[in-house]
């Protein structure tokens, strides 16, 4: 059999992380040959929480799960991690700005990002779903320099999967149908879900959807489909994120072919995005962590500005914590 | 492509529920070229938070989930069903005996039964894991008399699931190499997890381990187990129980072959267990629900203690609300 590869995920008694957990140790990100070591993180008073959690993986005696570590320190838990799950960040708190959250979760990622470059597999692939993903993905990116930068991502991939319902709904077609569904920039409110290079089958959807709905109530639902789920759940997104989780690594590590994907990424410059800056662009993925970002994709003016804003928005977080890289 | 599969899932915006619904959607269940419709089932207080669920399984844009059906109503959502997941059912309360929860869950159990009846497909399959699952189930097929009552049955997957995990880990051996471990009986406190017939590859576990551990700290650990998540989590097994709902529904769909797993099922006599009692026995599944119950297990005088008390305490439970039936 193969060997198991080693699989980080922080957070993990957090209710991303329960969602994510079993998937992994049932083969859906790693495929069913392949074993896994799941090498889970928490905080000291989660400690407790963890452990039931590590009972309930115990208790599905699922083939594929060869071994569990537990423990709350960064330098345990990624040691020769091939692939790292970076879901643990402290929430907003009430009257908290963004700006407030950026500073108190920096620090966090500062730690993390020196544990995988001192402990991690040399083929490690990062993955950042605490939010601010982007900002915290980076602030990794930059504290663990002995590891290609291209090995560090940021979650798009929900936003992307959001998206796509949207317009299969919409017009009554299968999501399987809608393509080229990218989200450019920031995984936050300034995000740009570009519809209008987006395809159902063969036709372009501005030539299936009005423009009205796209430019309004569609970029609206996306934007705030998270607080709705919110008000109806009274619990934050957790299996949806899971599974967007999951689509991103499983295209990294597996391949996309030709299909575009929405990844956040480190600028190699590419439509004017300075240098390193943790941007989502569309990417095609060629396995093993290996993606390109695509380039010639082209915007109208409305969606130049709306790239335009959530770049700036990014840097403008960048320089929040510029002490911290 | 092949027709999407109609799954029912009582309880669906609770706990197990949120847990089975996405990997059932993920194809996990049914495999990967099987489409699927969920319909859902929830109490009316519990519709917003059901809400919350449908928008999160749309946002995961799953290529096999082809509608979701949201209703509190048991013909709504049992509708041309092929296979049902009772998962929901009504908690322990505080100061409440078995028997109180037995009576206070029979009615809910009879109303889904005679609806099973009227709308459900005609190869429908039904899992209980709403507890107590074995009289739950047993209400259910007693109040759907025209469904065959073997398409009726209850889990003790999960018991199986902890006590495979218990003895591998117990041997320091996978848990792919233990067989045979049988759960006989009522999935409560007086179920019998027999490790004397079980293996683990070639080996009879009672060749490899102790007598006193595998009749004392085995058995109290698998009984206990519930509890010691609960301790450990602040909340019940959900993850885990949602895995061994799909393996049970896996194997009874898909086939085991000659492996025996654990089910509870309407009994045909075997082992002397009145007919028509819900009693987890070994089975061998043949796909499409079909499946015989293993004879010719063998006990020891301990063992056959054991299986006479869950036996008995099988029939109390049918006592209590023989007037549901």
């Amino acid at each position: 059999m193969t060997d198991p590869i080693r699989v980080a995920v922080t957070g993990a008694a957090g209710n991303i992380g329960y969602s994510l957990l079993f998937r992994i140790a049932a083969g859906e990100c790693f495929g069913p040959d392949q074993p896994v070591i799941l090498q889970m993180l928490e905080i000291p008073p989660a400690m407790g929480a963890l452990e039931g959690v590590a009972m309930e993986l115990d208790d599905c005696a699922f083939p594929l799960l060869k071994g569990l570590v537990l423990g709350d320190d960064p330098e345990v838990s990624f040691k020769d991690a091939n692939q790292i799950f970076l879901v643990g960040s402290k929430p907003r708190g009430p009257g908290m700005e963004r700006k407030d959250l950026i500073r108190e979760n920096g620090p966090i990622f500062v730690g993390q990002g020196k544990a995988i470059e001192k402990v991690a597999a040399s083929d490690v692939f990062v993955l950042t779903v605490g939010n601010p993903c982007n900002t915290n993905g980076w602030i990794a990116m930059n504290n663990a320099k002995g590891v290609p930068r291209e090995r560090f991502t940021a979650m798009t991939r929900l936003d992307q999967n959001r998206a796509v319902a949207q317009l299969a709904d919409k017009t009554g077609r299968d999501t399987t149908e809608v393509s080229d569904m990218i989200i450019w920039g920031n995984h936050s409110a300034t995000q740009f879900p570009d519809s209008l290079n987006a395809r159902i089958g063969s036709e372009r959807v501005p030539d299936l959807i009005d423009a009205a709905w796209l430019r309004g109530e569609f970029l609206e639902t996306i934007q705030q489909r998270g607080a709705a789920i919110i008000k109806a759940r009274g619990q934050s997104s957790a299996a949806s994120a899971a599974c967007a989780a999951m689509d991103h690594v499983r295209d990294a590590w597996s391949g996309t072919g030709g299909r575009s994907v929405s990844m956040g990424v480190p600028s190699n410059g590419a439509y004017g995005v300075p240098d390193g800056i943790m941007f989502s662009f569309a990417c095609r993925c060629s396995g093993k962590g290996a993606y390109e970002i695509v380039e010639g994709v082209e915007f109208d003016d409305f969606g130049a500005d709306k790239f335009a804003k959530t770049l700036e928005e990014l840097k403008s977080e960048a320089a929040v914590v510029q002490d911290l890289v």
